[in-house]
């Protein structure tokens, strides 16, 4: 199913003999061995022979493997040297701290620094509320993470979240200008977790938490929202509700239904789904089925945690009981945020007329969007090589943008069912089909029309 | 005594008569007032009148008061704005985060981010120590600080803190290239700040402990130079020790002395006094007094804290016992962390033949420069404005690049010496003289030498 990707891609520096049909054998050899040729580039060139960097896409870690052996194999070619191209972006980290202001002579040293930034400290002694003046808390978030959830790698700790926490910074700066610094913490302890977060929260102007695993993350974030005098967003809850609910928004458009009508079903009652059950039902939605490992929650049942109880008093009203599969029948939303493969096309096939169907397991999908698009009339994924992306890149630098801008210091449930809407409306009236339902992830008109519903959202509260 | 300076310097806006001679009369009230002019900006020109920006330097927040005052209250003047320039340098902070990659298209992202970084991610999770080469732990220090006592101004508290923690990091970045973040705690209790900084440690390759009162900075550093396998640097103690020792060396050099048998006196016994004795000695320094407010700490007397303790038990073999200005008769050196003001021009006068200077409490030395100059040989200070400025500027940025550069976990005795050779030697022969013993913080060559030195010490530990 994968096809090669540039998140594969290697970089081979073969010697080969110096003949005239070198290029196209190994051009030849290479889609063959099913890698995407982006480049060839000879280094070195004697009478004896070239030394040629062959770049390509492959499908994984294993393919590229098998690339480089498919390349070595040709007669008279040595592959000296794999580089990941991936592997070689990270190599020192992907984010800098970087001085805005210059430092050449004395002057300007007395200004930034000793004697001058004494008068600048005691004016934030004097007023705490300068520190969003006169201080980087202004502009800039920490990106919190335990390592306990990353992607869907599970618990591999702080010290490989990193590049998926710099990853983050990079997008926030990219996308919004927001200045967002990685806080990698060696603890999974959720007591510990929240005094850390309030202790080095007077150089924030907002905390992100990011791939923290559920149940912990909702404790987490509540108390740091009641504790803390700056906005705290999850972004595995709240950024994938906020763009799930601007795709529903727009989805619903294109097929005619109303939200309050809709029966929507939900996989997944972790942090995402619970985060999207709540914006759905802010939003207006009605008839919401909820689904975890033994199919749907039953109403008013007891829950091993407070947030599945809190689903089970706020979902399925009309006691519906049954499996997953059972439970699509005649629905009008399939929202998955939870495993692989659990529907197929004939599932889909059951599902009410105009069907929408949202399958955001990633890598792999609830179901292939291809099945679910025989019938559904609307198919979205996490994934970037099918249309309809639901990314939480398009709300959370914007978000953020938003929050440091209004001078925030909590986050309600208008400002995200704003984001939600600006979103949406990023699609314009003659655009909306049933293949471009969100936007592109590079619209950069996003970011700034979320942060400008965010600001809005505020003056109101 | 303060002279005009750029750290209090203002710009007014004056609404003036469209005379001839205005520019003249407002440098002449201006220069009688005290100030120094730096710039007359005409912003508006009409019939009737000019509007002028009026930048100049003031002594203090006061004499900047008292300069509004002189300049409005000149014959048809009115003064309708005043812009502190320093403050206007730290709006919204000194340093930000800034993406080393490039992000515009879907391939930079699948690279950058998902999916690419999936893989980058497990290869760390399979071998922590990749952290190191595919993160900003390569590169990146914590300055750490719990806002207890900052710059001279005392315990003023994490938010007051960053304008200095954010001045740290820019010059970690302009001198050496160090991307370093500030860490500003909402704690001050020893044990919380300890598991903190363990717990932020994955995504640092340092921790800079930064204007945290004594004794807490003692324990908090040596439990985690102990617990983390980072090195950990108290600047207010190592860094002030290191530069200070450098220019020991080099002002025995000017008066022909050896370190072994000079007498040295230390006034001041916290965190700076007890970190420069312990590296005097290191060095080969063997008489030593040490003073605190009562006067010379005895031998082997009992003392509050641990610190004093080791004083007590390392110095002043031969008993004396008396005031600071009856340890200073025939002494070599005086070396001064501590008050203004405590000794005059008699005092020192009073020392042996040739004797050293170093008067660095701050603003206000120990004995005034040209008192202590009337006799001494060399006098050095911590301030700009005097000849031989003891800086720590002029050790931490080279010293954490060689720490990083060297994949140090620990920092030893032998780098501290090191890099105070290092920046000694920055002085070649022919410069030396008592009014250059130490270089310039402006001089490019002295982080780079330090950093060096560093990573030479670290092979051979």
């Amino acid at each position: 199913m994968a096809t090669p990707s540039p998140g594969y891609s290697i970089t081979l520096r073969a010697s080969t003999p110096a003949s005239f049909t070198v290029s196209t054998d190994i051009a030849a050899t290479l889609a063959q061995a099913g890698a995407a040729l982006t480049a060839l580039d000879v280094i070195e060139s004697t009478q004896n022979g070239l030394v040629i960097d062959v770049t390509c896409d492959t499908r994984n870690a294993d393919h590229a493997e098998e690339i480089a052996k498919a390349l070595g194999s040709m007669k008279d070619v040595d592959v000296a040297k794999v580089s990941d191209r991936t592997f070689l972006l990270h190599l020192g980290g992907k984010i800098e701290s970087t001085p805005t202001v210059p430092l050449r002579t004395r002057d300007d040293l007395s200004r930034a620094y000793t004697p001058g930034v004494a008068r600048v400290c005691q004016a934030i002694a004097k007023d705490k509320s300068d520190a969003r003046r006169l201080t980087i808390k202004r502009n800039t978030v920490a990106v919190v993470t335990d390592g306990s959830a990353v992607l869907g790698l599970g618990n591999i700790g702080p010290e490989a979240s990193m590049p998926v926490m710099e990853g983050k910074a990079v997008l926030f700066k990219e996308f919004a200008g927001v200045d967002a610094w990685p806080v990698a913490l060696d603890t999974q302890d959720t007591e510990e977790i929240i005094s850390i977060c309030k202790a080095i929260a007077p150089a924030y102007g907002g905390i992100n938490l990011e791939d923290i695993s559920a149940p912990r993350c909702f404790e987490i974030e509540a108390r740091l929202r009641d504790e803390l005098d700056i906005p705290v967003f999850h972004d595995d809850q709240h950024g994938t509700a906020i763009v799930t609910l601007a795709a529903l928004q727009n989805a619903l458009k294109v097929v005619g239904k109303d939200i309050a009508e809709a029966r929507i079903v939900v996989s997944g009652v972790g942090a995402a789904g619970h985060a999207i059950i709540q914006l759905l039902r802010t939003a207006g939605a009605r008839h919401i089925v909820a689904c975890g490992r033994n199919g749907a929650i039953a109403p008013g049942t007891s829950q091993t945690d407070s947030h599945k109880q809190w689903i089970s008093e706020n979902t399925n009203e009309e006691g519906f009981s049954g499996t997953l599969k059972e439970a699509v029948v005649g629905a009008d939303v399939f929202i998955g945020v939870s495993a692989p493969n659990l529907l197929d096309g004939d599932d889909v096939a059951r599902m009410a007329e105009g069907a929408i169907v949202f399958a955001m397991s990633n890598p792999d999908p609830e179901v292939h969007p291809q099945e679910a698009g025989r019938t559904a009339a609307v198919v979205a994924t996490g994934r970037s090589d099918f249309p309809n992306q639901i990314n939480n890149v398009l709300a959370f630098p914007g978000f953020f943008r938003g929050l440091l801008d209004a001078g925030a210091t909590d986050i309600t449930n208008e400002m995200l069912v704003a984001a939600a809407h600006a979103i949406a409306d990023c699609i314009h009236e003659g655009e909306l089909n049933p293949g471009y339902i969100i936007p592109s992830v590079f619209d950069r008109e996003v970011a700034e029309t979320v942060a400008a519903a965010v600001v809005e959202a505020a003056k109101v509260d």
